[in-house]
């Protein structure tokens, strides 16, 4: 099939790995930028340096190459936080700090958001069950509250780290500046780590929020 | 110019305001589905019962259409937090609930987001400028801690309330329900409220949060 290509791009033939990597990066680019839909696959192959067919052949169609990304993304997010302090007051600022880092993946999730639909839903349970059961521990070891149903601590430590990145507009109208500037993203990190109190025990001796009987 | 309409809407001629109310309403709804750049004129007139002459008579064209559109929003919601309570405890639920209220307001702010263009920036500004007003007042009333910069926790109250709205498949593949599920609702109100605790001041006698001196 290869064969048959008039203009494969040099490193295609010499290395599969490589090229299937780049129509990955190339990917992610113009999903993040237009959304699965508004998405063009020509100009996936343009920016990745090879073609249609080559695409094709290593993804199938449009669709095949959006899982791809999604899964590739959602297993290199999972390594990440894998790594993740449990301690809330430094938990916080780490959940956001790896929103900052990655605005394509924030944009990829927005555009799922509007479109309705859940690719990988298989696979993101799992990650989500993960997480939850990781809450579970910490809360045994008591680190963090129990006095919160898991699911909605998850949903906001999630909101509070994730929304910054996923609204900039409402960031630069409410404080003036970019989610991108450095001293916006240190102040929050400040912000978020004196505000992760919340999130732990009631009694944990040390740190202690009375009244919440 | 009306008079050389060929099939005016029965209700246009004998009320334009009436007429304006429903372009605005089918504008809306045609937005919040497709996003600006998505949305089709003729879509919206067809919806209103018009047709696009009698549109860009009161609007001008599609920007000066969701200008108007995103200006009504603004001035509505304006009015429906003008009612807010200000007791943290009372106004997070308060917050959720009138976010899961209008689902096309979440949608336009999510289309804004992943566009990177903000309209009526002069009159969100005045919004928020106010909306960090009330919370400055509320700090001088004992009813809001004073340990965190208002822009951060007008961003925090911002995140944990307008989050599930905005991300309902997250919320779904974390909870298993919907954010429409008014049992969902209750139980997230119920945390908000609980949760709320956080924004209280620090030496407030009835609730005190120990420990983050």
């Amino acid at each position: 099939m290869h064969g048959k290509s008039k203009k494969p791009a040099a490193g295609a033939v010499r290395n599969p790995d490589r090229t299937r990597g780049r129509i990955l990066e190339a990917a992610i680019a113009e999903f993040a930028a237009k959304g699965q839909a508004g998405a063009r696959v020509d100009a996936i192959a343009r920016r990745a340096g090879t073609n249609k067919r080559m695409l094709y052949h290593y993804f199938g169609d449009k669709e095949g190459l959006f899982r791809a990304v999604l899964r590739w993304k959602i297993l290199e997010r999972r390594a990440l936080f894998g790594g993740a302090p449990g301690e809330p007051t430094e938990n916080l600022p780490f959940r956001f700090e790896m929103m900052c880092r990655d605005p394509e993946w924030i944009r990829l999730l927005g555009w799922e958001a509007l479109s309705g639909k859940v690719a990988e839903e298989k696979l993101r349970r799992q990650g989500l069950r993960r997480a939850l059961k990781r809450l579970k521990n910490l809360q045994a070891e008591g680190q963090l509250t129990s006095d919160y149903d898991r699911r909605h601590l998850l949903l906001a430590k999630i909101s509070l780290t994730m929304f910054p990145a996923a609204f900039p507009n409402l960031v630069r109208l409410i404080t003036g500046t970019t989610v991108r500037d450095p001293k916006f993203q240190a102040e929050y990190r400040d912000f978020l780590k004196q505000f992760g109190e919340v999130f732990r025990p009631v009694h944990s001796g040390k740190k202690t929020h009375k009244g919440r009987a």
